[in-house]
């Protein structure tokens, strides 16, 4: 894992709820800007007591983290979200998840990113996009 | 509290997800079609370890969860989230968070819930919108 | 009407494109900072030739509209969308529509603006929520 | 061009509203599931007179009709709009525009979207996600 991603790690399991659910940074692509993270399945994240369905509010939790996180890993300033949008396409059940974040824009005041979470298969769960400030340093 | 909350309250403690952020039925309003959730401050909700500023995560599952529930209030029925959007108005630093859910729209396949999450004392710190699957029983 | 009003409605006509939709400043109120505009019915703004109903598009501009100039009426200078969002919650069947634009926030360097479009006797046809940026003279 | 997308473009100018902003079909890919549609540069959908660009509600409005054309032509069905969303990334200056829209979800009530707006030289301007009501013939 590089020093990057370590801090990412370290900013991540930092806060408490971003700890409890588990998440993990996989890797940064510089060259994409697209940052990858996982969160694991558990019990802590179902949607209801033995549905296996993971919480609609994880996911959001989830692109929020890969969102912010490919912003900071490509700015290095922290970045306060302004506003963030999700689009639920199937149920997860009783699975893994992976958000990978993609800077779509990197401006003076705001930057707008992409999310797409998968399935470690590949299938498509849901997506997000989020504008956050920069500059606020 | 009437029976009705009491369900309400029973089914979002059912999910592990949801009763660790605390969340509480305050009230519904038939009349209005308002919900208030509560959702109680705690260091396992900080955006950052000792920042005393409530995670943006938290308050998607939060305004989720107002929306979802406020639907499920009016119809008796589960409601699947089609997709949410949530706009960060003012960082929320050490306080507990009211959100308002209220139905703008219930069709035949879809209703459409706007939340707002506010201080104890009124102070506006975010706003949601959401899209729900009706009529999946 | 008012010079402010005025100014606005000069703008709003200075565009080929909103005037061509014939946007007409209805008002604005200082004290809420809330803003209306009112779009006629034609049939230059129908779905498909004959169907009475407001195209989808026609709606977006007049929201676009009615948020940017609430946001201007307010801050007097230029403030470029950088996100909009619209929910279709009714057919707008042969009326004319009022689009009510309500400053949520106006930072340094962002502004939130949320619009209902009604009928003229109330029914609630959409709704939509808009950031803009501010401080860019 | 194909018999459909002539069907679709008859659509498209059967409504004087997208008529009127020049909206041209260029290409559907049944494969890929991907509609273009280009909007040639006017001084009708300028921002100001004389500024040159392309006014936001303008996009927003070929946003909408290449996320509905894109099912229209998976779906062969009316496809009424229930909430779009529009991200505005760059000013366009006196550029034609083309959207491209991908079906991204379409289940048994809902259909998913997603459209990118470029220059015809690749300049990503405007990315835009609608969710469409599908079922209802």
């Amino acid at each position: 894992m590089s020093d990057l991603s370590e801090n990412l790690q370290k900013a991540i399991s930092g806060s408490a709820f971003t700890r409890n659910l588990g998440l993990q940074v996989e890797s940064w692509d510089a060259h994409t800007e697209a940052l990858r993270i996982l969160m694991p399945f558990s019990p802590d994240i179902e949607r209801m007591k033995g549905s296996q369905q993971v919480h609609g509010g994880a996911i959001a939790a989830l692109i929020d983290t890969a969102a912010t996180f490919a912003l900071v890993a490509r700015e290095k300033t922290a970045v306060p979200t302004i506003d963030l949008r999700i689009d639920y396409l199937r149920p997860a059940i009783s699975t893994a998840l992976i958000a990978e974040g993609r800077v779509r824009r990197a401006g003076k005041t705001i930057g707008v990113v992409d999310v797409e979470v998968s399935t470690p298969a590949g299938a498509l769960i849901a997506t997000g996009r989020g504008v956050f400030g920069l500059g606020a340093k």
